[in-house]
């Protein structure tokens, strides 16, 4: 590879592309379910792609992992299980455990190959894998939910690749009722939802699906996100039943540092744009 | 070409790339200036490049240009007199012109290429350039703020490419004491300053220069913007005196339409996060 040269996503289902500079490719594997590259790029830290689709970079995943842990633990009255589907380079998890309420994690991702890449390549992100209420289990997410006990979770994150592959039956109603199932009656579901603005008939479709298994009420919050189709990016949230007003008092007066979230961001972020707000109804 | 290219943007001073999936290449022109290619996507309409920079494309732009506009035109008391240096694709001039206190707005882009193509290639941009109450120059922005009369202007916007080239001399205090000079006591200057993300140091230069030509007030409000790298962008507001409070009443019962722009977009996007309102100070 030349000293500098230029990695690009060309991202079929938006027509448009992602790139970063890089510097070196610094490892591969092949799981028994994708391919995941590790490289160095020149002003973005490391890259993780997984079958040539950018995962994260060390310089702006904070955007999503903080976007996809706070709001759905601030809205919330009282978090306490938490499991989450998917999210094998641990900086979701390392989000939610911020929230001293919680007293257990439970993250299954399929592909315990990705977190050995993320425990060598992005060691910041795995900083609480030790967490004693951490369990970090290597199995299959639909199949997970599927066999918890109904009533017993608090909030469900779904932090995956996009709907193709793997991550194919973690958008249909037979995953969403398994969720709505294990969830208690003010338990809350969050899943990333893509693109906003490219990605709008996806998102619609996820809250159709999310509305067959149960779940009453919606809320879909953007965020920016470089390293993605369009550099930007959403969360949406389900509930069986209320709102999503939220903790805000708790939001401002938290004991931890965020870099993006703030209450006022979470505040913004759950006025959508008129054109989004028109497209989802 | 191929049925379908990609064209790339590889953004030195980034690190990042930003690419569409193109179907043909309608146009291209050299102008005094610049190169102007005008490409068709398959996906975002119709795409603009200047120089190999991605500068619009039909699909996206909507968002740059409320961002530009209605901030200003919505915080600024009773803005009657507007100029746009740069701009030469219209947008922002097509929406300044809905607010119907505007009397006159001069728009000063260096050069004329740029509208005879958003004209062919992107009319509805251009649907407003007849307006009696809009003057298009195609002259040097810098020499024409240097000759307004002082304390001339309610607002004027800054709607230029990056800062080299054409575009280098839009970004330094001679200018800025030229726009400070030509503005009334309660005017207010703004400008396109690229990504929060990846280009603080920039952002907080050109607020160091407004700052020695006089200006006292500063707000970068952030944006997505899929086209431009990091799909991440923002705007800049400069103010002699005073804050950024708007007339919210005024944007909330605005009498037309917009797609991004919101009262609530607006409010939202006066609270930086963190790390940018940490970086900016």
């Amino acid at each position: 590879m030349p000293e500098t040269a230029w990695k690009h996503e060309n991202c079929e289902f938006t027509g448009s592309a992602i790139g970063f500079r890089i510097a070196a490719k610094l490892d591969e594997v092949l799981s028994p379910f994708q391919k995941i590259e590790i490289f160095e790029t020149t002003d973005w830290g490391n890259l993780m792609l997984i079958d040539g689709a950018v995962m994260l970079t060390g310089r702006d995943n904070f955007l999503y992992h903080e976007m996809m842990a706070h709001p759905a633990l601030f809205t919330h009255p009282d978090p306490r299980r938490v499991v989450i589907i998917g999210g094998g380079d641990c900086g979701t998890l390392r989000e939610v455990l911020r929230h001293p309420g919680v007293q257990q994690v439970v993250q299954c991702d399929i592909d315990e190959q990705v977190t050995r890449m993320a425990e060598k390549w992005f060691p910041e992100l795995c900083e609480s894998n030790a967490d004693p209420r951490a369990q970090l289990l290597f199995d299959d997410g639909i199949a997970y939910m599927a066999g918890c006990a109904p009533g017993s979770v608090d909030i469900v994150i779904v932090d995956s690749t996009d709907p193709v592959g793997p991550a194919e039956g973690l958008f249909n109603q037979a995953f969403y009722a398994s969720c709505f199932r294990a969830l208690r009656a003010d338990g809350i579901l969050v899943q990333q939802s893509e693109s906003p603005l490219a990605l709008l008939d996806l998102i619609r479709k996820m809250r159709a699906e999310m509305g067959k298994a149960g779940f009453a009420a919606f809320a879909t919050l953007p965020f920016p996100q470089p390293c993605y189709p369009t550099g930007w990016w959403s969360c949406t949230l389900a509930r069986k039943a209320g709102g999503f007003d939220f903790r805000e008092d708790d939001a401002r007066g938290k004991r931890f540092a965020t870099r993006y979230y703030s209450a006022e961001i979470h505040r913004g972020a759950l006025t959508l744009p008129p054109f989004v707000a028109a497209a989802l109804g």
